[in-house]
């Protein structure tokens, strides 16, 4: 099969080479050319514009930074709509608004164009691994068509249903259970050492009885020794999902004061420590308003 | 060992029975007495009175509802404190103030009682297959005579550190970090029903990828199938301790917000829903303030 | 002087009159034409566009519904900015975004037209009675050459600064405090009646004493009457005016925890009580998660 | 009338003082006995206890720091109930729980003693000038037989009606009002500063629009100033308020999101700016939270 994948930052990289590895033939396309270089080294093909990439294609994947990005990828003379066969399929792993997706997949059924939205979770190293989870929304027929390939890059796949900027609220959605655990750990932790109980052995407590699951076993020990630095995935990233979530909730009408609380403390956090520090520096804030 | 055993609610009754299964001998007491039946009948002895359990014993428990139960069970005539002999143990596993675990403790020592405070994770099908998660606090030495009755009731027990009063704070963080879970999850699943995706398929992907955790499955199916009732842990108790949290925060002059927000759901779903639903039920009213 | 004057809403039309009452040669467009009967018929000219409204005038007026419709207005070949002369002075009245603001100064100065940003306090009666609050800021030489019109229209006006959008700034965080009010009193007023005071008698205990301001009453009011319909200001007005706060604190990365409490409420209203309830209706949402 | 008054600080002795200059005959009691000296010199009687206080009076006024101090002049034998006579008045005039004021009451009832609670609102300044505004609650009778008296200290009385404890609920009411007003003013004028507009030119044009009363002029240049220190209220002062306020709720079962909001920046600030802050330092916190 022929594959296009545009957006080489660190998760697209990972999950582009994974593709090569599994033998397929990949024409790869970045803004800046230079990220590009190793891929094409291990056998895939330069393309010079999104819409040569995509019109060899069979499926074109796209990982891109931002609702903007993936509109700049698609739109225009060089752009990946004016290049993709009728029938031929986009999918789109960026996470984006759910109206953007919407949009998106509007887009593609003018065209003929099939679109299925499958945003992952996962960072860079489970990228590199092919542990990814994939979640994925479309027709049953265009997942099926794509699963070989998200064999390849993933350890499971989820099917969210027909409707493809589904699978964007459900990504919003975990993005939001990750933030919302951070924040829990950090308020009981920073009570814990206040009353005298190291954080590390409260994480030790946690870990060992209800809340044993690896999330909270990485950022818990994130959160324990306050590493903060260098951002695995920076706040203002974090506060762009949340803001993307929180637009989704107003469109749907749904009050959700858990994340107006995200939010808030994730600006904060930005206001305070920069806009370097990772998105569970949220825990440094939540200790400094405790005079910590 | 001799061993009393003071309160036997659901929790209580399943701890005690497990300690006569291993062949202890139990001197058992609760307010009313017909609880104690099924323990005798198994080869407990019933006491007359705390005291008189207190006094025929090397280690007494208790296991009682709140502060206001475990003060009546220790003082006055009748009390604990009035029967323990100097050098016997008191193990204290109710949910109650990490400042009423500290008075507690200072009456011990002024008799020279010993005092183990060790609150425990897990709902009654727990405790009765001796699958509870001990967490423990006093000397290290009080620790390990008590560990071999640990052993017989619970599956793991932590040790937090010298100062009993930061076991109960410790319980009170694990509480609040369940309720927060629930929090987090009841609101993902409005907005992700909201937008269109059913509360199990959210749910599915979640424990599928970054929250595989008993409490999310089990929690996350009361939310999913919406059943609150009859209540595994009542909402007014729920609410209990997170006062209980509250009173410990504002004590240490900790803000925590995220407290704070579950405490108001609370509130708003006993106003709405009455004394009996599960404190899962903050479930409900998030769904209601979104129009479902 | 010459004026023209765009958007005949409520707001737009009680203004335009003042100006027609004051002498002024006022030259009117709305989209819908039918709107501007009393005002030709009180002695203004209606214009076939914004264009032509914006041609014949030292001074154009612009009061209309949001973003999108002041772009519409401005925009394209029967746009404001191709009709504008240079030296000539456009003066908004529209609550908008503080960087739709900025944006429309900088298309301005690109043209060599100037701007005034006036955003207005005061309902529909206040404008009637020519009683409104102008809120402007933009250059000193432009406030001082539309003052005279400014007095024709209200009762005072505040000059904010140099910087066209910090009156839109001023403006919004003026919303904002109205309807925090409005929660603060809510809140305090379903407390007192679930104790047995009633929300009237609290009332006249609050503007008696420290509240003593027409806002106070007014909205006290109506929150003590529960007359949430018709609407003065719908509830899907205001989550407007907060999402635009809410947007410009997010930029300066400015925490407001208070605005997103009632951006949250709002939502909640508007989930339960429809589209059509006055934004002072989370004293309904208040009263209802109380149980009452 | 023979009045006695327990309870000297910087209110009470304004009040008292009050009392003499109307030419009653007043006997005053106070913990540390030298901040009656002023009292006496101008004309009061000392007592020896708050017992040897209420037996001379017709009528006794206590206007103690909290809830444990008016128990402490209230209970034994050198009580205030133990002295007071059948038929004779206790005028309560502190903030206190409304649980209190409801023992209170009953506690009086009991021994046939009338009981008012009436606490004020105002700073020392207005309990000097016989400014304050009392909110009264018990039976009309009691009310009519101390209106004389509330005239010599007050500028207007409130009668709430006839359970005392709803005026102590009102107080509470209005104490939170007070705390949320500046609340809103910080955040407004944080979003303000870091957008470009001046605090105090925001503040001017609130109170010279909609918010146009003393509390808004007097907190607002509190803030715009930022003159948190000496503290005229100070900020652990304003926590027990809001506890009891938040306690009040708890019982009525009423979310009270905004309160939960005050409470968690009052924590914020005693943690990080220390205890002898004013309540409104609230606004310092909100300021820092934005990187200010």
């Amino acid at each position: 099969m022929k594959i296009g994948f545009l957006g080489l930052g660190q998760m697209g990289a990972a999950i582009a080479a994974n593709l090569v590895r599994a033998r397929h033939d990949v024409v790869v396309w970045n803004r800046s050319a230079e990220k590009a270089r190793s891929l094409v080294d291990a056998g895939a093909t330069l393309a010079a514009s999104p819409r040569d990439a995509a019109t060899a294609s069979d499926v074109v994947f796209s990982m891109l930074a931002d609702d903007a990005a993936l509109n700049a990828v698609l739109s225009g003379e060089d752009g990946v709509l004016a290049g993709l066969k009728a029938g031929a399929l986009h999918v789109s792993m960026s996470t984006i608004a759910v109206a953007t997706a919407g949009d998106v997949a509007a887009r593609h059924a003018e065209r003929r164009q099939r679109f299925l939205s499958a945003p992952v979770f996962g960072r860079p190293e489970a990228a590199a691994a092919a542990k990814l989870f994939v979640v994925a929304a479309g027709t049953a027929a265009d997942l099926e068509s794509a699963r070989p390939l998200f064999e390849a890059i993933s350890q499971r796949v989820f099917y969210v249903g027909e409707t493809p900027s589904t699978a964007n609220l459900v990504k919003l959605c975990g993005n939001f259970m990750i933030l919302a655990a951070i924040e829990a750990m950090a308020e009981a932790m920073t009570l814990a050492e206040k009353g005298g109980v190291p954080k590390a052995k409260l994480l030790e407590v946690l870990t060992g009885t209800l809340f044993d699951a690896p999330l909270f076993r990485t950022y818990g020990t994130i959160l324990a020794e306050e590493k903060f630095r260098p951002a695995g995935f920076a706040a203002p990233l974090g506060l762009k999902d949340m803001r993307l979530a929180s637009q989704a909730a107003e469109g749907e009408r749904v009050p959700m004061p858990l994340l107006s609380l995200l939010r808030d403390h994730l600006l904060q956090t930005i206001a305070t420590e920069g806009e370097d520090i990772d998105w569970s520096g949220i825990g440094r804030t939540i200790a400094r308003n405790a005079g910590l």
